[in-house]
Parts: C-alpha cells; structure tokens; sequence
C-alpha cells in the first residue's frame, strides 16, 4: 500500500505534495498529483523521482476510475462538491480517501459501505476544519481525563495578513478563496451564552464583532461563525452553557466590512443592470437616494460615519468612489466586489500570510474551582507560495496518509479526526512542522 | 361554449363564483366548483341552478383531466406552483385558462402550443397583478395616444384595513396571504429614478419607505416591490428615466415592521432551537446580547428606540415580550411570527378591508409642457366575507370569461391582460361594481 493519489494541485496543494513526495523517498511510496492542468501538476511534482504528474479531467468517470484503480489511497484537493463522485470510486475500487473539507450529509451516508469494506474515509483532515478539530479533542479530553466539567468552549480561527506584510487599511489580503471570503457569514449565526441560544443576523454579523486577545499577539477582533453548534455532539458538549465558534479580523475589518454588507455589495442572489458600461462611483449612487452632495458624501450620510472616517478611507481605497468602469457583463454585486478585492488583496510574491487559531476553555475542577485555559497557535508563511495555509492545510492530510501506511489507524468508515488514535500522533508530528499550540491555564 | 369549470374555492374565490354563478342564469351556462374539500365548494355554489360542486385531489391527474374535460373554460385559483400541471391539460384538452397569478417561466413556454391550438391562456387575471396592468395600460395609451412622452411611472398597490375597523396599533390585518406578508419584500429591491437603476437590499427597505399622496384618504407609506423593472418592456417603457412599483401600508408601519426584520423574526431560512419549549420572551432574548436590563429595556436600546415608543408599543402589542410559550415545533423565525401575527391580524366577522391602487404618471406634452397625471381607486369590502380584495381578484376572472364566451377575444396563447381588447371591456364593466379610477390631472 504504497501508491497515493492527490487530485488537485492548486494552491492549497503544494505543502501537501512536498510533504509526500519527502516521505515517498524515505519510505519507498510512489505518488502521482493529478490536475485538469497537467503543467501545473508537472511544476508541483518538480520530477521528483518518487512522483509524476497526471492529466485527468474529473468529470470523466473512466478516466478517474482507471487513475484511481492504480493507487492505494487518494487525497482529494478538488471543491467541496466534486468529492462525492471520488468517494463512490473509491467505494467501488476498495481505496483509502482523505479530504481537508467539510464531510457533507451525502458523504455520511456512505459510511456503512466503507466501513464494511475496512476503508478509511477521513475529511475535514486539513486546517479549519481539521487541526480545530485535533487541537479541540485534545484539550477538551485532557481537561475531561482530570475531571474536570467544561462550562464554555470558544475557539476561534482567522487566515490573515502577517503584521511584516500588512500595507494596507483593511489589514486583510486573500489567504484562501476569495468568494467564500466575500460570502462569508451570509444567514443567521448560532452560538450558546449561558445556556442560552442566541441568533445574530447577517446584517449585524459584523456590526456586534466582540475583541479577543491572543497572548503575545494583542487584540483581535471576532465574528461568530454560522455553524457554532455543529460540533457539539462530536466534540461531546451536550449541555455545554458557552459555545462559540468565531473567525479572527485585524482591528478595523469587522465596521468597515460591515459597512459593504449594509450597502447591499456582498449579495449574490441579483445581476446589476448594465455593469458592463457603469463605473464604480455610478455603481455607489445606484445604492443611494437622489439628492445634494456627492456620492461619497450621501454614502457618509447614509453609514452615519464622517467623510474621512476610517469607514471611509477603506471604501476609498477599495476604489469604491472612483469613476472607472466596472467592465463586468451581467454581475452581481458579490462579484464585482470579488473582482475589485481580487485587485486590491492579493498577495504579493514576498508576503507573508499568518494564521491563528485559539480555543478558550472554562471548566470546573474536581475542587469545585473554575478555571480558564487558553490555548493558541500562530504561524507565519515564508511567502505567497510557501503560506502558513497551505502547510496548515495539506500537513495534515499527509501525515494522516502515513499513519494510514503506518497501520496505525484502525477507524475505517467516514470519519473527522476527533479520535485520539488520529489527533495525537497527527498533532505530534505537526510539532516538527512548528505547528505548536501553547496553552496559559489560570483559575478564575 | 358554456361550461366553467372553477378549481379552488378558497376565500379569494368567492366573488368570482358569485359572478360567474349570476351570469349562468342569465346566459344559460353552467359552473361547476371543484375544491379537495366538497363542503367548501358546496358553501360557495349554495345549491344554485347553474352550479355544481365537484370534489377534487388535483394531484390525481385522471380525476382532473376527466373533470376539465368536461368543461369549455377553466379558471384556475389553486397556489401558483400548481396551475402549470392544469395548464397542460388544457393543452391537451383544448380548453382555455384564466388564473390571477403571475405567469411563470414555464407558463410561457406553452405559449406557441396554446397559440397552435387557438386557445386562451390569461394570466395575472386579478387585481394585483390584474387590475393593476389593465388601469395603468389604458392610462398610459391614453397619454401615449395624445403624443405625451412618459418620463416617470409609479404605481402602488396595498391590501389594508379600512379606517372604520382599524382597531390595531399597526393599523393593519391580513386580508391575502399571511405567509407572503411576513416574507413580503425579501431580496433587493430594483427600480429606476431619474434615468438611473437604484436598489434597495432587504435590510433597509421598511426604513427607507417614502411617503404617498392619495388623493381623499391622505398619505400612506410605500416601499419599492422587489420588482419595479419586470413590465417595463410588456407596458412599453423601455426609456423611461424614473419607474417604480411599490406597497402601501398605513402610518408607522414601515418603521416598526423594520424592526421586525433588523431583529431577524422574518427570516425563514433555519429553524429556532426548542420553539416548542422556549416563550416568546426568551425568543426575544435570543437575538440579544446578554447583560443588564429586561428583554424589552435591551430590546429597545438594540433597536435605539425609548421603551415607550411607537415602534415598541407595536412590539409589545404582539406579545413578544410575554412570558407565553411559542409552542411550535422545529419552527423557523417567520413561521413563528407568522403564527403570532395570524393571532392578531385576522379580520374579526364584521371587519371591512380596503384596496388602494394608484398610478402616479408624468409626461411631457405635445407642447412641450409637463403633466402629472394621478390615477386612484379605492375600495372597501363589506364584511370578512365579501372583501375587497375577493371582489377585486375574483371580478376580472368571471369578466374575462364572459368575454372569452362572446367571442370577444382574439388574442391567443400565453398573455396577461396589456391589450386593450381585454383591458377596455373589463375595466368598464368592473366600473359597475364601483371599481372606479378617479383621474386628477395637473401641469408641472
């Protein structure tokens, strides 16, 4: 059980296929990085001797059956919803599959089958969802192993601009997928305070941000997610009274983003008439009544913020004012703004991303006492290729292959990696990588 | 050709009924009511000689093509999603059809087969939409026909309560469907102003409404439809600078239905955790941050309202602050609301309900002059029974057939009522059931 197979070689994938083309050479493994774009699998593979490059278009079932037919277990990279059709492959062909995205309702369902095949099916092995996951579990099922009873359990997660990178007013550039960016948040969110359940609207997702400071890195700002609740069986906090899962912002993201959602320019449920002639400014006034003043005075109006606030010298500087044209045929205000951000937020070839993630844990003692434990990690990228993300990401996944290799993994059937027989020596191995949680515990 | 066939005897039908019934007698035809629930069909028909109630599943496809069948005209009130299966029977049966309800995309599509066939299909046959195109056709062709340029159409439409049995802090009780009054509006709001597209999201669409003139009844508030620009080719207004289509609702409805939505109780998009245990006032308390102060004091400062204000009065007289359980099972926001609201609005047996329609109209003249043109119907229903808004949807329905019977139609396939063959008869013969347009005509 030596030949892997990774579908996808983008971005998210280069950490991935260094980590198991190293591995391949130590071990004697054999790995092929499969691509619609063969070039692009041909640059990641760099002809190592231990891998190859494939072209294989998905969406072909007997080309992807007969490349899967050929390997052991397969890492799949590609969107969220092309992971299914592998799945059934996978069922059908008796292979190992490991993916770093969310495990859907349909993907569940192929449980049974798997399971009595002996095959591992593991997703959400990459960073959020994955070492959340894994770094969760841990902490939760040392604090339980002491006795202690866990009364709140935050834990938040942001991709963001390294401090040494950051040269810009919203302190943001895009780490990962610049739509999901941009959508970020949309319906209501969920999360338990005190027992009790409280729902935030999208239009006040990012108005009622709350702060949290990260030890060593100062304050962050958070917006809870949608999902807090969906870990609360898995992770085993059932009557759990403080649940929140929350995603991090530099300071001042969180009001200025705010103030595009107000507008309407995060929706993409609507084409804007005539985008392909229109230029930004007009695009504005079509958000604004008629009236005296220019357009970005009436949009200081209408956020309430004065002209030269710091509101509004983000939206100056997305170029939200300016009179050049939009040049999209049939656009949604998502979109466009996507296109605009696309400008504006992307990497430069030395940035650095940075990525933090921390979990903030109450819980009662044996003695009766309360304590709190905070447990955090950061890492940086060495630049726009070699990002904190993609190590993040794709670690995960190939350090779980090896101990799949290894034997070492006797969960088969569709699983996340909440078990300790996966999180420990998956987070131990992460330590080599610099991927170092460090906790600070004090009673309250 | 005199057999009618009328498929749902639902509580907007009764006027049709009444119509067609009375004209059977006098010109020999025959009207049979078909309903899933017999009684129903029976109350409405009251053993008249001209009339027959049918019992009918209209998801049996046998049982309604027998029943249709035997019929020369169909006119179809089921839900909207349900007159496309009827339709295509009438293809096959060759009958013709007349619905109130906007004509879908797939309606349309039958166009060529129904036109092939020499067969009517008339939709958006009612009030609004129905009455609404018929009045502001024969409107605008009249200036038209003058040699008036049209620079700017607006036309509201609301379904309210009369004054005399308005006896509610929100000044309003449903008189159509409650489940699109709470979801009214949801989406982005389009209309143009001045030449230029203008968009209204959902979250500031109650808080911007503006303020319309009618002419004997004083100022009502309006807020843009979702969909302004949907007849600007049908009406022949491809260049007009300024174009809205907007709902009319009473004095501090708006304001306080913002609230409604800013709180998040119209969403109807994800389920509230223990809607069968929690009361309405710890739903209240879910959408607010915990601390100091009752709900209703945090609610009030969450809304930036004082605590006795017309909006929380608004707020306080729906119970959300009553200590009262919801008592829903697995209830999403606007279901509970919805519920709520049918326990507060329903029209008592004596409550009169009243129908506004006006058309706002300007235009430069022959000589060079502007006009505005104010064209306003209003009308109040009897009783809880006999209503306005029966009468108004169900008159033009029962007209149209008539003029279908007298072979006064021509125009075949797929249509709403634009033409004025169609418009100019039943808009006369609607003006003696007192549906009147009074014309108020000024220069600019």
């Amino acid at each position: 059980m030596k030949n892997i197979l990774i579908i996808g070689a983008g971005r998210s994938a280069s950490a991935c296929i260094t980590y198991c083309l190293t591995k391949a050479e130590k071990y004697g493994w054999f790995i092929t990085v499969a691509d619609a774009d063969p070039k692009l699998a041909e640059r990641k593979v760099k002809n190592h001797p231990h891998g190859r490059a494939a072209w294989l278009d998905v969406m072909k079932p007997n080309d992807r059956k007969d490349l899967i037919g050929r390997h052991d277990i397969v890492i799949s990279l590609l969107p969220a919803h092309l992971h299914l059709m592998v799945a059934q492959d996978c069922i059908k062909l008796k292979k190992h599959l490991v993916t770093a995205s969310y495990v859907s309702r349909e993907m569940y369902r192929l449980g049974d089958e798997a399971r009595d095949a002996s095959l591992i099916f593991m997703g959400e092995m990459g960073l959020d969802p994955g070492i959340d996951h894994m770094s969760a579990m841990k902490l939760l099922n040392d604090i339980r192993s002491k006795g202690g009873k866990i009364k709140s359990f935050k834990s938040y997660a942001g991709g963001l601009i390294a401090p040494e990178s950051d040269d810009n007013p919203w302190h943001y550039k895009f780490t990962w997928n610049p739509r999901n960016v941009v959508l970020a948040g949309q319906g209501t969110a969920q999360f338990l305070e005190n027992g009790k359940y409280k729902y935030t609207p999208y239009s006040r997702l990012f108005r009622d941000f709350h702060t949290v400071d990260i030890p060593g890195m100062g304050k962050y700002e958070a917006y809870p997610n949608r999902d807090s609740l969906l870990y609360r069986d898995v992770y085993g906090l059932n009557n759990i009274p403080t649940l929140l899962r929350g995603t991090l912002r530099h300071d001042g993201f969180c009001k200025a983003w705010h103030a595009l959602v107000k507008i309407g320019l995060t929706n993409g449920n609507y084409p804007i008439h005539d985008a392909d002639k229109i230029t930004y400014h007009e695009w504005m006034n079509a958000y604004l009544p008629e009236g005296p003043g220019s357009v970005k005075e009436r949009m200081a109006k209408f956020l309430s913020e004065e002209i030269d606030s710091p509101v509004m010298e983000k939206l100056e500087w997305l170029g939200l004012f300016r009179k050049k044209k939009i040049n999209l045929p049939s656009a949604t205000p998502a979109l466009i703004l996507e296109k605009l951000l696309l400008d504006k937020w992307t990497l430069k070839p030395d940035d650095k991303d940075m990525i933090i993630m921390q979990h903030e844990i109450e819980y009662e003692g044996k003695a009766g006492k309360m304590h709190r434990v905070v447990s955090s990690m950061v890492m940086k990228g060495n630049d726009s290729d070699d990002t904190a993300m993609s190590r993040l990401v794709g670690l995960p996944l190939g350090i779980f292959v090896r101990l799949i290799i290894d034997g070492k993994i006797t969960t088969t059937g569709v699983n996340i990696p909440v078990m300790p027989e996966v999180y420990l020596p998956v987070l131990e191995e992460l330590e080599e990588y610099g991927v170092v949680f460090k906790e600070f515990e004090t009673e309250l």
